[in-house]
């Protein structure tokens, strides 16, 4: 017998656990569309050369990779040395903003020009699994491209807060920081340019190893002891004043012209958004570097009081579609983290009841003419109701317990006394109340419960 | 410059196409709910045991691999005479139908005795690219698991007659032969059993090549031509009269025992079935074979006058979770045509207008402080409106160009003044009927448009 588990790091999503998933999507959708994001998909599998190079080196060796087939393999095998790159030209989707991007590129004429799309999608990434971390996960995007103006920052922002607050999420932040202001800080520290990338990546785990981790993790890599401490002064510059306060001191330390300008940015970004869903919800936090290299702007990160790490994160990115059409094309986006979303809502009971078994079940007693009961199956059908039908001739306490296992409210029970008088006894089950009714009777009696 | 083209064979779905497709989807979605099935999502990936051999040799040769990572790729290099088979263990889903049959060997206890289950996911096939075959497509699949029973073939030919009378398919029929009639058909001819498998594929090819076509392939295959003749006879029989005359013409035909249980089947099926949706457009078709090998029952297909080829079909199939789990689990099922049904929908033009963008775009005059329209925009929005906000600040002819470019009814003008006086230019751009409006008349005049 082969195994029937899902490959490592993949699930199978049993039908309770897609109504959970899809509740969450199409809330996210629905605001999504009240702030005229447009929804785009893009294929599953993507060139390699679309995706190498766009994820740093470990991201590159994280790709899913399509083995040649036919001809084209066997010209490969037959090579002396055959290697990696010789065996594949296309890789899985590891992100929805390289294809995006991609598709900016491709078809920018017949797009909007300011182009406000949203696209729910799985990716594949080749990680270690472990508990929360999956190789096939869901990414949950919204971006805007075509503008340099903050209002698409705020709207970014606002549609994301929309939707924590929608989901019931309470206690969440958007930490948010500029790119430009880090490489100041990292410039006014005394850093060589080319130690901004090796900065980036010890800052971005402030949060998970600290003040003193990080000052270690920069001196092992290089970085004097005092231009790092300095780096990490501006870093954690004004822990607990508001953003107000925050922009002051950042301002007194950072007197560069590019700072300024970066701090001019966020301070418009908060009177911005002021009277909007996202101002309660902004702080700033001159320590955040968020982990891809092609941020050029603001960038943001979702954290919370209530659990480690973030529910989402994005930020500006201008240049990277001017990677694939040699045109820059500003852009700025949001990607919501659904996989941790969905785990800390099941943890958190924040998920209402959702409905998903048929409202009535049509219980045939033995001996009953099949016919006539498939025919009103249908008709209370296409009347609306969710109808589910016993499919065999079975005796009617092995129905009933049926109905209680599939979590269906009601039973119709019909026998051939039901039909000839087209009357149906319909039992609630949680209170064993029955009641006859006609066709009409059940049509306005059921036709009234919610759709899942 | 890499090409920013998806793969071949796959596309990107710009968001007027996503928004068809959804239409569709939904549409089925509905329908299957209101028949009591429950949704089932399976992951991209399966092993490949999972996969081999499922789908024929033709089947194997069309999966799409995943090539080894890291080590295990580099031993498998190291050695001598590497082959496909020591390259990759992963493949991506083929169809929904063997993903079903693990997960029901996998999960068994843990789901309803009858499941029935809908799945709408994308599938992989290396075929070659054509007009409206492509390598990366969606299927659509019903099924119900779990019991023999006629009225499980029953709910699925009625939930799928409902979505094509949904969807605005007229003049479809569903063509339902049985296989053991079938193979009854090959014996009654006197074939070989080992020339069944050769007989059912050129029998399938009846609709592209005619009688004589399939005479000439049988005949090349080693059949002798009476043999052959013999078998089409039967196939063909009754060509013209209804279900009825034609089960009496095979009853007649084909005395075997197994026939005349085959032909019970089909004569219960079509009692049960009168008074349903499925009654009108059920046709016996005795020369209906279907390529795949594992139906042992009931098999049909979806045809019309109105185009070639087949809009989807299924069968019963009691066989295949047995392959998995060793124990026997009947079922039967159908998969809809997603690609076909929206090419044929959209050259009939079945698909209504689906009002996709924003119901109102804000037009900030230049120098309008951009806080409050933000925030009143915000407003909008979480009264329900479908609110897009111009980025930037630019001449309203400009702005009112991109209103109508992006399709959107109307443009809500604020400057100074409008903010100053909470009252704000509505303007309809198709009628070019103006109306000065406060917050709450905006919130009453548009939150009644139909969300999308």
């Amino acid at each position: 017998m082969v195994s029937t588990k899902p490959p490592s790091g993949m699930r199978d999503y049993l039908p309770e656990v897609v109504r959970k998933r899809r509740y969450v999507m199409e809330k996210a959708e629905r605001i999504f569309q009240r702030y005229g994001f447009l929804p785009l998909e893009t294929p599953t599998m993507e060139n390699l050369t679309t995706l190498l190079g766009k994820y740093g080196a470990e991201g590159d060796q994280l790709l899913y990779r399509i083995l040649h087939r036919g001809d084209k393999l066997n010209r490969a095998l037959a090579q002396d040395g055959v290697q990696q790159a010789d065996l594949a030209e296309l890789g899985l989707r590891y992100d929805l903003t390289v294809p995006l991007a991609r598709v900016v590129a491709q078809y920018g004429h017949q797009l909007p020009r300011f182009f406000k799309r949203y696209q729910i999608q799985p990716v594949w990434r080749a990680d270690r699994p472990a508990k929360g971390r999956f190789r096939e996960f869901y990414q949950c995007d919204v971006d805007v491209t075509g503008t340099q103006s903050l209002v698409a920052e705020a709207e970014v922002l606002n549609a994301i807060s929309d939707v924590l607050q929608d989901l019931g999420f309470r206690n969440c932040t958007i930490a948010i920081n500029h790119r430009v202001l880090l490489r100041s800080m990292i410039e006014v520290a005394g850093l060589a340019p080319d130690q901004e990338e090796t900065a980036l990546v010890a800052i971005d785990k402030l949060d998970k190893i600290g003040v003193d981790g990080v000052q270690d993790e920069l001196v092992e890599r290089g970085i004097p002891a005092t231009a790092a401490r300095h780096l990490l002064d501006c870093t954690v510059v004004s822990e607990g004043s508001d953003n107000a306060q925050r922009l002051k001191a950042l301002r007194d330390l950072l007197p560069l012209t590019s700072a300024q300008q970066a701090l001019d940015d966020l301070d418009n970004l908060f009177c911005l958004t002021a009277e909007a869903p996202s101002a309660p919800l902004l702080q700033l936090t001159p320590g955040l570097a968020r982990g891809l290299s092609y941020y050029t702007g603001p960038i943001f990160e979702i954290v919370s009081s209530d659990f480690s790490g973030s529910l989402g994160g994005g930020g500006r990115y201008d240049n990277l579609v001017g990677m694939f059409s040699g045109k820059q094309v500003p852009a700025v986006g949001f990607s919501l983290g659904l996989e941790r979303i969905l785990l800390l809502m099941d943890e958190k009971g924040l998920f209402p009841a959702l409905p998903m078994s048929a409202e009535v079940m049509i219980c045939p007693l033995p001996e009953t003419p099949l016919a006539p009961v498939v025919g009103l199956a249908s008709r209370l059908r296409q009347g609306g109701v969710r109808v589910e039908l016993y499919p065999e001739q079975s005796k009617l306490g092995r129905q009933l317990a049926t109905v209680d296992d599939l979590q269906i409210p009601y039973a119709l029970i019909i026998g051939s006394d039901e039909l000839a008088q087209q009357k149906y006894t319909l039992k609630h089950l949680a209170s064993g109340m029955q009641q006859q009714l006609d066709e009409t009777g059940l049509l306005d009696l059921l036709s009234g419960s919610p759709t899942p």
